[in-house]
């Protein structure tokens, strides 16, 4: 087990009717005028947006707006939310949404510290010196964004989508009703557990020696998910499963699975540059390249590890042969993608072999990504061909 | 799965040699003058003791030392710690030990702010409103003390022993070097391990519905304990085995195998009673009360859990019946224990049958303890009887 600096800071309000700590927390943080970030209509059908309206004009926290974060949020949202944020002396920020309304709140935050472009906070130009405090509420079970200090921003002109992290970003709280989640179409609920799953497999599979109770702790965080997103895809009301879900995504990325483990992540990085090219929902994208990563890392140092992963995880029978059990285990994983309605081919999602190169090019462009089984450009290529 | 309020907000400085972080932390938190509050001998003779007087006197921070704390920490050395920080204006309280250190510790943090005997804290005449900052070096893998905001304290005055939390009391930071429990003897590294799994198993079963992910979790840690405590019983000096039941001792009790669940348990108050009256281990008594509380509460609403059990932390057979499970997980429990070397009797401790019927009585003064089974004055009654 490496060592380690363990500092999970946000506090989390879980459950039904946990927006009545919201403008509490608020004022907690030192918050009196908002930027309320969001996402498209959902919010809105289902009620949210109002309530948070009604709460901020209560408790006279006067907000303004930031509408329409895309799925991929994009560095202009971000400028824009800094320049609203400096027009009226705003000194607190509110997510409402995804991962995607999440991240881009966190670099307004930081960026309306930075006095110049805050992409450049992102390509490391310039430092994270302090943020705004933040708070969200949740309504997506995905990226675990409300429990982590990560934000993953889009730049289209420069075809780059880059994903850092920074103490200064982390959420001061978060909101996790489950019920906010009910209203999740079928796909995004797939998606959304694909990349809990992703997650917690890029934890799991380590390079690392000795970091058993990490490992043990990852398998819970997956069986929850096979256990529950097809209760979740089936009822899409059923609490318990949106609630083990919502408190898997963020457990899968808040650290608790990496403290003493590498870093260095696989099948992210190599998906960032799909969802970059081509705009395609993350998860689908991890749910592509998963299985066929898992293939194509399979070997006499890794197979036990995937035996683990078949017996601990997907219940197989510990007396099989090792490469046996690995093998049924990719196999699973990719089954169960599929039974969740995701895609399983690149094709499927109209990507085809036209940029391949240029995209492993990309992935590796500051060397060979993972710690796990260290992927060179070559073998990113690989893997994209096998997913094609 | 129920509502909460996640706040864990320790941070954790894990590894070897992070001792090197101590004067910045204690610094980080307003510390200029020190508390030094140890037990034993047992930090002089490893070198901790010269290694923290060492780091004090370096970097400039007069320190006063409380000595002696028992294993079951007293008030008395409570009182006494108070006095000292109030005499020599002391701003910091450093606990350099295991979970009785600490807990000594953390009520003279908050008694400091209570003008009248710091008892009065524990037994809710007075209420808990600041304390001073706390940091820990941890030396013994066992109570979680170090991560969570719990103090036992014992009154032998009073035959009491009270177990209580407040928010003020969570340590700021916490050293967590495994090689500091190298030196700890087999019986207290069988004692910690039974104490980790009794906090893991009281949080497993749970009357509550739902709380999947929170189990799953739960059994990650008991299969940790199971794997590396016969481990770190032949090689004490084994950093893997270490590293892994030192984490294990903190996540078991933090918060994260609870939240979502309730927090009522049963053998930790039917063992506090054993403690409070003969002043034995306190993972012993826990070693010993497990298994018979086990089979005392296995019933038809139970079974299905001690099946779960039974195969996921045990490796027992899906297959076969649940109660045949079920008692084979309990034999597994008992057998394990005695494995590591824990007594399996109270005979065996020392206890007879003397005081059962008043430890009983007092057990349950409050009325039924645990929520899993409520136990009420004649339950406990039995179990005690069972574990003779």
């Amino acid at each position: 087990m490496r060592n380690f600096n363990y500092s999970i800071p946000t506090a989390i309000f879980f459950g039904k009717d946990q927006i009545g700590a919201l403008s509490e927390q608020i004022r907690n943080f030192g918050g009196s005028r908002v930027l309320f970030v969001y996402g498209g209509g959902s919010i809105k059908q289902m009620g949210l947006y109002d309530q948070v309206v009604a709460i901020l004009k209560t408790h006279d926290l006067p907000f303004w707006e930031l509408a329409g974060i895309d799925p991929n949020p994009r560095i202009e949202s971000v400028r824009q939310g800094i320049e609203i944020c400096r027009k009226h002396k705003v000194d607190f920020v509110l997510a409402v949404g995804g991962g995607s309304s999440i991240d881009c709140a966190k670099l307004i935050t930081a960026g309306f510290y930075y006095e110049s472009d805050p992409w450049d906070l992102m390509i490391g130009k310039a430092k994270f010196v302090k943020a705004l405090p933040l708070g969200t509420i949740l309504t997506l079970s995905a990226t675990g964004s409300e429990m982590d200090n990560f934000s993953v921003i889009s730049n289209f002109q420069t075809h780059q989508k880059i994903g850092l992290g920074n103490p200064v970003m982390a959420p001061k709280f978060s909101i996790l009703d489950p019920t906010y989640t009910y209203s999740v179409p079928k796909k995004q609920t797939a998606a959304g557990t694909a990349d809990i799953m992703s997650h917690t497999i890029e934890n799991y599979f380590t390079a690392v020696k000795g970091a058993y109770l990490q490992s043990r702790l990852a398998e819970g965080i997956l069986k929850t998910c096979i256990h529950y997103a097809p209760i979740a895809l089936a009822n899409p009301d059923n609490y318990e499963a949106r609630a083990n879900l919502m408190w898997a995504s963020s457990l899968a990325i808040n650290g608790l699975l990496s403290y003493g483990k590498e870093r260095k992540w696989s099948c992210h990085p190599m998906e960032h540059e799909l969802s970059a090219y081509y705009d395609i929902t993350h998860g689908e994208g991890l749910a592509i390249l998963t299985p066929p990563w898992m293939e194509y890392v399979l070997n006499d140092a890794t197979v036990e590890q995937f035996k683990d992963y078949g017996v601990n995880v997907w219940g197989l029978n510990p007396g099989e042969d090792s490469y046996a059990l690995a093998r049924q285990a990719i196999v699973k994983t990719q089954e169960f993608f599929m039974s969740l309605g995701l895609p399983s081919t690149l094709r499927e999602v109209m990507i085809g072999e036209e940029n391949l190169k240029i995209m492993a090019k990309a992935a590796t462009k500051d060397g060979a990504i993972g710690e796990f089984r260290p992927l060179h450009t070559e073998d990113v290529y690989n893997i994209y061909k096998s997913a094609l």
